[in-house]
């Protein structure tokens, strides 16, 4: 079990176990969490979870709440299985399967963040404006103009209400000598709706 | 009393009571208290605390602990008061007057934000690294050039450790008819370090 | 006439005669040129000419070659010619009219600039790949999503080679006391390909 | 002899020779040479020159001028000589030395771009005030925030004018099947000022 013992979104990316598959970085996380407008008790899912990075951080906030990690991934799934582990989180319920699919089963929900669509993004968000409650919200994260397109396109299309979109760029200093170079990290568009 | 009743960071700058006084952004702030490792019974300072929005932001996540906001303008002494009623906060304590003789009288704290310095930067990391407790972290965020190279380089000449740069540029999409487009915020370095 | 002497694109945006028409600035303005890869001999078409910003900086470049600057604005047609003037170029040819229609009555060309479409961007693309010389190259810039996406959309539906998507972000400095403190541009994507 | 053609700077990055020594990008290039402001006549000296592509941009415009490229590292020499050949410019004169020693012993020259400094930047730039001819023009490209800070800092101690500070964020778009993912590359500030 680790250590992170902090009630605020954005934990370093070194304190996650990682394998070959992509994770959302720190700064990027907690911007997206910060999208996700958490209250303790809300049930958030977690689509495309890949590392489980923001499965855990919503858990940590959601403590009287709930996540559902969906991933595809075998790796993936591992990997979140390890991480919940080290945060000794204990409520993220972890589904190895495909989004569309275990979406239909599923019952409502809160909140709902799209890291990966798989190509399916049009079906998610269909289904997810029927099972997101009330003033329910989802946040999709896109490093593809296309998805960037399609996310902003799609919502407004089904008459998600209040459609915001928010492009992140980040460069962090590295220390080079007496020198701090500064890295640029990848831009990434968040885009969040309500129901 | 307004409605905003969420755990996480990133309240939107709208309902904030404004004035002249220049206020940190939604996504800044976000990334702000994510820097700021914020637990819930902690003493944060908020230097400069301008229209109070990261004071708010910090005494809306720590319940069990309390918030000094230091704020030189009377206009931003006002504006913190209404934000303090309008979010329903009571652990904010509001101190008209400059940050360096108002850190000299004051016990330890856990967290400090310098959000503004009014020139005396170094003054202020020195009296901070008297008063910080043990694993306390300092957050200062810098529009301009100097202060950010300031900020870096007091901050190691004073053996503050995990001195971390960060950069962040922000675009807004604005809905125009059928099109979103993108406006560009000021780029801001948020830079932190550990006690 | 003024004084504007140099060889090189990115003409200070206050040596221009200006309206309400929007206008490319200095540094996108550079990066545009660029990405035309212009020789002195070339025909350059402008697309929504706007101000004629980019129509100048490629008229001075392409001295032994011309530029027919298309516009459907009449401010923006105004500011063309009294631009011209000023910056004593005389191998503008203005047209004030629709895109579309005045590509479909041209001769062949070598580069072609769209900085504003009307929503025709397919309808034009389909006529620059008409007649476009054999190595002619197209840049589009965007500031909407929907027209980056579209841009690199069609571009490889209709089989352009080589597309090039580039997202530039400027800010500049200003001056303020002692302090320069960094303003943030609208982020452009300047998208490229040859024929 | 490689086959660029163009008037415009921005030469591809892949056009050039390159070693173990950095590069300045292609983008970053053509921002720096639109800053230099070169007319076709003037003498430019590059210092750091590095693999010597601002050299090359800078002397395939000035056809009727010159470049001076002083370059410390015997491999950048070796890289610049290369390039040269490879570009057909002959009017690049390569001196294999330390910045300030050179300068010292240069005739007076009309722009000049400093890419690396080697920690003598302040008597670089003292140089350059004495060297540089009336209309002179100074371009500082910095990654390092140190770098950054210096070089608004010592250029207007030394009442350099029009100091100019432009922060340049690029994004890449790079092809993964039927996406387009943007590759953030390193933020970079370029520097200028008249003499």
């Amino acid at each position: 079990m680790n250590n992170w013992k902090f009630n605020t979104p954005g934990i370093p990316d070194n304190m996650f176990i990682r394998g070959k598959v992509p994770m959302t970085k720190e700064e990027v996380r907690a911007l997206t969490i910060s999208k996700l407008r958490l209250k303790n008790d809300l049930h958030v899912v977690d689509i495309g979870a890949g590392t489980g990075s923001v499965s855990i951080e919503a858990a940590l906030i959601c403590t009287l709440g709930k996540v559902t990690a969906i991933e595809k991934n075998p790796e993936g799934v591992q990997l979140i299985k390890q991480n919940a582990e080290s945060f000794n989180v204990n409520n993220i319920k972890i589904i190895h399967g495909r989004a569309v699919e275990t979406l239909r089963n599923m019952e409502a929900f809160d909140r709902v963040f799209v890291g990966g669509s798989g190509g399916e993004l049009k079906e998610i968000l269909i289904l997810c404006k029927e099972k997101l409650n009330g003033e329910g919200i989802v946040v999709i994260n896109s490093i593809a103009i296309e998805t960037l397109y399609q996310s902003a396109n799609i919502l407004k299309e089904l008459e998600y209400r209040d459609v915001d979109v928010t492009l992140m760029s980040v460069a962090k200093g590295k220390s080079l000598g007496n020198y701090t170079l500064m890295e640029g990290l990848n831009p990434i568009y968040i885009v969040s709706a309500r129901r």
